[in-house]
């Protein structure tokens, strides 16, 4: 970070370029470096790591300030990341800062995230990437405990990095700085959303469906997950990765194996 | 699978409900059991894991023929997936398909497969779930070597199951029987899509972008993974996994710990 310039700081997130958590984060890293927030024009909640090949993308460049750039783009995280790295910024960012998202994102929640999908291809680009939530739905939610607690997590990233190809799922419960008990390190959760759909008939005689759900944790003895750590008033990190191979599984499926 | 009905198998895709790799998947299978078909009524690839949650999912029910039900749904692969087994089907699969899919989904790109994401959906679901892909877009592909290997493997995973929590991710190589060397277990490779966006003018002299890239394959002298499978006339099967966490990671980021 002893160069001539400012690190310079990716900002995304998946509830759109205006949205509160977003405003947070800004404030939350600006005064550590030069600020380019490359953000989705409209929220793509539950986006993934999904990418668009349909049509083509439209950035627009919103007023800035003394520091902070911001764009907007009709994509989603992942698409922000991308048009970022290749064609919006003139030198490769320190760090991607993804969020803070408006909702939790531990357990298996990450995989629908787009929030995490940002940070993940941060983090696929060798860029230390940290994606940020709050379990907590509402506009008005109350992040100064994120905030505070972000910050921390922030700096030792920015100055000592992060193992290649991994970033962060730091997810922040709803409590008072003085209930807060601190942050840790864990794993994920093993669970899984069971999906309700609403059925319904519209003024046209037609059936559509409203996606509801409720998530059920597979381990709630477990006292080294992501659950466990919000559940108790801690925030969670969970390391994460974006290689998918199930390497534990390798050696239990070798009767696929058939050379020829 | 002794008992009295037949297996269930359900089937998805990412390229839609006509698509000539869907058709052949749904030949592959259809003599091991009950076939229900819920695939995207249009093209979605790169949809990832994503699900649909600001507008609400339309089902139609196409001509089905003995043993074979085909819906289409207004969603993405994974939406398939959970109104399936919501609202679609009356008991639970015995295994998911998905695909034949038009392109590779080896190495990185499974982190962006729509025809993946399915196949995930289905894991995290405790489903024994395989996503087919073939190395080539063109819709006149030929599928012969992908659908007689893919039988097989379908087979053995319809008779054995799955490692719990672990789907596999199939890719075929385009070749003769002749050719083809066979299929062979291995790990996803570590590599990157290098974006490079073409920026246009429109009619109205508005910038626009399309999303086009190459892969970079980051580990060319490795023989034990996909890319390196799929470049010697073999098929490549990954195990993959829905657990996100970098176990390797946990102890290299202590220092990210901040107990009050």
């Amino acid at each position: 970070m002893e160069t001539n310039k400012r690190p310079l700081i990716l900002i995304t997130n998946d509830d759109g370029y205006f949205a509160p958590g977003l405003k947070v984060l800004i404030d939350m890293v600006k005064p550590y470096g030069d600020v380019v927030v490359v953000a989705p024009e409209q929220g793509v909640s539950g986006m993934s790591h999904a990418i668009t090949i349909k049509f083509p993308l439209r950035v627009t460049k919103l007023e800035s300030e003394e520091g902070v750039e911001i764009f907007k783009v009709n994509g989603t995280p992942v698409d922000c990341v991308k048009i970022a790295l290749n064609q919006l910024l003139d030198r490769r960012p320190d760090i991607l800062v993804s969020g803070i998202n408006h909702g939790s994102n531990s357990s298996i929640s990450v995989i629908y995230s787009g929030t995490m999908g940002g940070a993940i291809e941060g983090s696929l680009n060798e860029i230390p990437s940290i994606g940020y939530s709050l379990c907590s739905h509402s506009m008005n939610a109350d992040f100064s405990v994120a905030k505070k607690h972000g910050e921390s997590i922030f700096k030792k990233v920015l100055a000592n990095g992060l193992p290649k190809y991994t970033c962060l799922n730091v997810n922040f419960p709803v409590v008072s700085e003085d209930d807060f008990k601190g942050v840790k390190v864990c794993r994920q959760a093993r669970g899984v959303w069971k999906e309700e759909y609403e059925k319904r008939i519209d003024p046209h005689n037609g059936t559509y469906y409203w996606l509801t759900g409720s998530f059920n944790n597979h381990e709630n003895g477990a006292t080294d997950t992501d659950e466990w750590a919000l559940a108790n008033n801690f925030a969670s990190i969970v390391p994460v990765r974006n290689d998918f191979t199930d390497f534990d599984s390798l050696d239990k499926i070798t009767n696929l194996n058939s050379i020829k």
